[in-house]
């Protein structure tokens, strides 16, 4: 929801795009330029998908986007503890995998950061996490009843989305992902999967760029919505069958698609399209 | 809804506008002067339905909008593969009825434009048809319950909407329609009809122009969303009887009524109401 | 929801006011200042309840407001037929009661008139009549389920709400209140009462001014949602008693919450809060 | 949501911040300056809830938050009466635990009042009450189905959430809170919890302090909206064991979230995050 501090925050963004990528360790001097500049457009895009999720009302307050370091397959880039509508370059801070940060220089990180860093351990094929407590998949993470890809768009979210609670392993906690034992209990319910519900809480994705992280959050948002209103029209709703899950999804993740969507999804935003 | 590139997008559109008609075909010197400026409204109403389409959230980052070449019936007009949000002018394309393109130059065509195509093809009466996902709408195209004109704005949808699976004549797919026998099977299922559901996928809208096209996109939106609400009270709705459906139509496609609701999209979409 | 053309209509209504009100047989010479000026704030707080109406999403394209004429009581000011969200001074036109437009000047009336001068007929004690077609309305004029005043800010749709079928007493129609017969029978539905609703169309509210008119359309509208959701949580929902709607009644309709909401909804829409 | 006179607003609070301190008994001389600092931007908090609230659509015309008075614990700081989206500093009026105004300079208090005198006279450790009409909220004052926190975010509303009715102890009336005979009966129901509902009416809410206020009324209203879809896929949704909603109280009011949520919530509602 656009609001009067953009003019201010997209300058400041400007500025910190070029004052904070030497602090980010992203190279200016020594390595090649082009990969300073994919970089850049890395930790834009980050930037980027903040806005999205917070725009297109995925994410609240609360919520959080990631990517794997471009530059150390071992590391992740996170922003600062601060609601992703408000994210800018300067917030982005880098982790090791077990959530320890590289250069914090005062700033504080999320405490469910643990989300991402055991997911990027566990799965090798995944650069970018998304959690988020959207409204409409909420129902789904305490009812009992299986969050399915009901529409084509939604094939992305897979054939399969488990429940993970963290009482059953961790007994009575403030239901935040707070470390490693309890991350690397979620990466395990996720397993090979793009999905998995935590109960009370909200969602983790896991994708293989944060492009498809944005696209796959925000469609499991709409199908929540499609088939919580399918379901009560009466009846079993057709779902899609498994091929149809891996074809639609090949569909939704190809330039084509891709890259109409976040077009789409960056000018709502107010955010250059990268 | 409203983003910080508006005013960006209007110069490029008034720009456009001018710079781009010959490039279309838009004879500017050697066809008489009405035909002309006739032919460039109906291109520039071709681009407002877009931007009405995505303002009311019909569509999303997916779902367009065409209408028949004024200039040739054997050729349609139709945008490039952008969202509808977005599309200028010079985003629109002109396609043989077979989604041949007929000056591409470089331009990437929607994959799904043989939905526009087939229907063209088999429906001589219709000269413009709207492809569209509308949440509200997807609950009936996956849970057997037929979507039923309720109240009197959405006469127009017709009296029976039919639910096309593409599952049911070409087994697993991405669910696209992406060639002219999936165009022409979703065809047959329209038959004379106005609207047509596609199973876990969308709708498909076909209209005399596309002032009614877009009316008729809007309300069947509206009608599903009452017909949901409806059924949770209980009970069978009072549906619109079949001479109601005609006159009700005939009604909101006159002069006094459309014209007021095109002026009222326009506005509220940021476009001039041609 | 504003748009790009408000600036344009803020002037335009500026200037209306001074250049119109003599056009509309606003007295600005022979009578004293006074009524001129109380005549003038009436008509554009009837172009404030138009756009505050279109604002709140009360009514769309479609839907209209009227105040009975404050200087002949036989007359009543509508505007032509124009969306709620457009309508500038210059739109507001005079109407005897059985719906002659007084002076047209070429400007199209509403076809549904008829529903205003119907009511004033009928109804000394109104002087404000809204006709619109709420989403969250219409599923309570298809369900059999009634309409009840279920929380306090909604105690002034009455105790009991009426549902008019235009089919029982003239069958098969374009379901518009096209003249004077049908306006009658409709009125003759209303009664007494507050509001009434068509059945597969939307509602009519009789009210003693145009801010107590528009804050009765704005809370039917809340009242019809908060009961479907109550139905929905199963049971028969709590009702207010008949003395808590006289009571609650004359409170929403005193000064401290009348003018209260005025202000608010003036604000919102961008009107001069009169 | 923005409107246009957002800037004629900004202008007139950062004026009435300096002008109007004096007249609420402000101390600009004579105490410590970090005392009248501190007290200063409490009340400036005190607005910034207000423009929350509103823009959260948490209250709509009616509804409003209040402060016990930073400089005198027997008194609290309540707007007049107006609409919480346009309170302003100038608007701020001081009252006696019992309502009586102290220096009302011709401002019109709110008339439910009561609710705010009431709770801070029953609860010492409460420093902020919120009164608002959440329609999300309301079906679950007139159902009796019992709203439980089923979700991490809103663990704050407590583990059992009272229905007040108003009829129950002083029969027919317009169910406002309007005098302390009133209001000790609904603080008495709400007893040492945090949330009471008023049936057909709305919510209270008692918190230690305006941002817990605040967050606990938008999360509030997000787990209604849980519950009644979680209700409608059927079954009993798992719900938060007294032991989370402990831990999770806990976490939502410690400064990584409170402060995260607080910035959130003020860019969007336009106002500075103090």
């Amino acid at each position: 929801m656009r609001n009067p501090s953009t003019t201010r925050r997209d300058l400041l963004r400007a500025a910190s795009c070029l004052a904070i990528a030497p602090l980010l360790g992203v190279p200016t001097r020594g390595r090649a330029q082009s990969d300073a500049s994919s970089e850049r457009v890395e930790l834009e895009r980050l930037v980027a998908a903040n806005r999205i999720l917070a725009h297109e009302n995925v994410v609240d307050a609360f919520g959080h986007v990631s990517i794997r370091d471009p530059g150390n397959s071992m590391r992740y880039v996170l922003a600062r503890s601060r609601s992703p509508e408000l994210i800018e370059l300067a917030d982005l801070m880098r982790f090791e995998l077990d959530g320890t940060p590289i250069d914090a220089r005062g700033r504080t990180p999320y405490g469910e950061r643990m989300i991402h860093g055991a997911i990027y351990e566990a799965r090798p094929d995944v650069h970018s996490v998304v959690h988020f407590h959207s409204y409409a998949v909420l129902p789904f993470t305490i009812s009992g009843v299986p969050l399915k890809p009901l529409i084509h768009t939604a094939g992305v979210i897979g054939a399969e989305i488990p429940v993970w609670d963290i009482r059953t392993e961790f007994g009575d906690t403030d239901m935040l992902v707070r470390n490693m034992a309890e991350g690397r209990s979620l990466a395990k319910a996720l397993g090979l999967r793009t999905c998995v519900l935590l109960r009370g809480h909200g969602a983790a994705i896991a994708a293989r760029n944060v492009k498809e992280a944005v696209l796959t959050a925000y469609y499991l948002q709409v199908d929540a919505q499609v088939q919580l209103q399918a379901l009560a029209l009466g009846g079993v709703p057709k779902a899609l069958s498994p091929a149809e899950i891996t074809a639609t999804t090949a569909t939704q993740f190809s330039p084509l698609a891709l890259d109409r969507a976040w077009e789409y999804f960056c000018v709502r935003a107010g955010v250059e399209p990268l």
